[in-house]
């Protein structure tokens, strides 16, 4: 199998999980539907990806991993859910189609966020009982400390509260490193609990540091010079809407540098985790990726 | 000490903890105030307290008691802040003061609502740290199950798809049970497990479904009858809004009958479970209550 078809059949087996994940009684009809209407409309499932594929690498548990990986794309969604809520992002359009609120009204968006957002740790901590395992809570702590009022919220309100003010080099990549990358961080080192393996720690977070930034400098450039029918959102909002962007402080040659920088020093380490390739091929997919 | 003197005790350690475990750096600003401020507004702390009485009768760690208690607390208070949203129950005041998204607007009243919601699960996994106790893992996992989708979310989603349609008794039971049932009850039975006595679960099921339903009938009645400056919130807006509720399905009298007959049930169960007499006295409180 070439890199693509891995990428496939691992999207296949997540997207699979994910809907054996939410196929439960006892959910309010519209409520359901309005949470898999936003789990079901896709992404790369670039997260849970990385945690199946370096809990590999480490020789973990695979299924174990995969439910982590799940529950973290759970957390990723109800933030975007609730990003494009009209007193945030005033977003209309995600992944090619309307928003959660355009579909099913801000009340049963804000209340299908939220219900993804506890279902992560329904799904967790069973998946903790079941095993008992100690580095099984650890995993949890890191994933909600990531994606907390230390992390991703932390990341969003500084995004909120700075439009109409210009961020330095500095600031942006503060929140980012928050707002995106805390949570793609999680996504890696929950896979050194899962296996047992927390000496490769250190290591797997200079990985995912470099991963998210490189990640976070490509949604920048593909926002500037995208397609807006490959991205499924439009493009050129951060423009209008006057935010600093990588693309807008560094110019869009300079920020091209830097994704490519960060994502040779994310190879480096790829290489030394994972023997197969296939995290270092993935890492070099974020960078050429055109949605 | 008399019983008031006790409950003002265990609300000021209730208190107390809470302000201890906000108090973290890490958190930008305006998030951080506007997480404060509605966790600081006070309110009659019964979940936590709850949780410790009921942990205390049973010869459980009162200070793990605490912790659980004060992370049901912080549920319980992002819970109150997004129903107040504008595109929910849109309320202006809150226990006397205005809501958060009056004081901190909208975008940042979802955010500490988010953020309070991965509090909990940060500060109870920490907790499942310290003590590795696979009991406290199966806590967990109650209150979240009683917080998400199939519990007060579902319920929450049910009050609000429910507005200009009135509900039958049988599906107002249901609603509340759900909607604030749930997490009281989860506030009763994580005691269960914090002290190892899984076998007094039955037991206190029974207590907390009667306590939750006397609960909500009085608050339908102060609705009706509440005098608006001792509740802190403006009253009759159930009527106005055409609601259902256990005074306008059963009548003044037969409700206050109703909550009379399940609040005697309860403080049967509650002299079995607590020697002392609090737990049945703090639930003889909750229905002669005035907020």
């Amino acid at each position: 199998m070439n890199f693509n078809q891995m990428l496939l059949q691992k999207q296949s087996i997540v997207n699979k999980r994910l809907n054996e994940l939410l196929d439960i009684s006892g959910i309010p009809e519209v409520l359901h539907n309005s949470i898999k209407y936003s789990v079901e409309a896709g992404g790369k499932r670039i997260r849970p990806i990385l945690t199946i594929s370096i809990t590999e690498a480490l020789d973990g548990n695979i299924l174990d991993a995969l439910d982590f990986g799940c529950a973290i794309e759970l957390i990723h969604t109800y933030s975007l859910i609730h990003d494009d809520l009209p007193a945030m992002d005033n977003d209309d359009f995600r992944r090619g189609k309307p928003t959660n609120h355009k579909v099913f009204g801000e009340a049963i968006a804000i209340l299908a966020g939220d219900a993804l957002l506890n279902f992560a740790i329904e799904i967790l901590s069973q998946k903790a009982i079941n095993n008992n395992n100690l580095n099984y809570i650890k995993a949890i702590n890191e994933i909600f400390k990531a994606s907390g009022a230390r992390g991703m919220i932390a990341g969003q309100t500084i995004d909120i509260t700075s439009e109409n003010r210009i961020l330095s080099l500095d600031e942006l990549y503060k929140m980012h490193s928050l707002k995106t990358g805390a949570i793609i961080e999680a996504s890696c080192t929950v896979a050194a609990y899962i296996s047992g393996r927390e000496d490769r720690l250190e290591e797997i977070k200079q990985f995912s540091q470099h991963l998210g930034i490189a990640f976070q400098i490509v949604d920048d450039i593909l926002d500037f010079v995208g397609d807006e029918k490959k991205l499924g959102k439009t493009v050129g909002k951060d423009l209008k809407s006057n935010k600093a962007t990588f693309v807008t402080i560094l110019g869009l040659d300079e920020a091209k540098m830097k994704a490519q920088e960060h994502t040779k020093k994310a190879i480096e380490i790829a290489n030394g985790l994972d023997k197969t390739g296939f995290l270092s091929k993935l890492t070099e997919y974020l960078l050429v990726r055109e949605n």
